[in-house]
């Protein structure tokens, strides 16, 4: 038996890619958003798994934040899963590093986005 | 005596940002396109002051050309001068290496950006 909750059925589980298939121009598209920057610094600030969806700190709405997590997930930068009712995520740290050697890094310690 | 030819005197001189003043969205930003990425990949591989806007091997108009240079201008990848009629380039390695340690290795050494 899985140890691990399934989804609560009420939207599709969500659809990765792998870093490895992931372009340079794709991942550089989904860095270059101040939004996206600021919910990978904050990830990249925290246990896997241990962050919902809703738990960032980012001046957008429901629908933009999922499209924002859709496009770090189809960067290969993201990994979530639904956890009961909560959508938890993680940073894919080590892939994404193994692909783009050192993008996540100037990220996380660069300046300000703005 | 300056020992450079002075500009034609049918446009402005370019304008240049230093990279210690450009932030990393606006970097990400401006490498986040293939015809940019492009650019920037023929120039990396060519001497200083050796290529003309007019060199590149890229599928855009001349309007489009002077948009893209701009933009790498502005982000500090670039630095423009006018020869006479032509206006060479030269990539700005070292300046920008030290404000976004291997984001320009990344682009030059990536798979193709499609």
């Amino acid at each position: 038996m899985p140890d691990q909750a399934a989804g609560s059925g009420h939207r599709p589980a969500p659809v990765h890619t792998d870093p490895d298939d992931v372009s340079l121009l794709t991942a550089l598209s989904a860095l270059a958003d101040p939004v996206r920057i600021q919910l990978v610094r904050e990830l990249a600030g925290s246990d896997d798994w241990t962050r919902s969806c809703g738990s960032f700190d980012v001046p957008v709405g429901k629908a933009a934040l999922s499209h924002h997590f859709a496009v770090l997930r189809g960067a290969g930068v993201v990994e979530q899963r639904d956890q009961g009712s909560k959508r938890v995520n993680r940073i894919r740290r080590e892939e994404f590093d193994a692909r783009f050697p050192g993008l996540l890094d100037l990220i996380i310690r660069a300046d300000a986005p703005g």
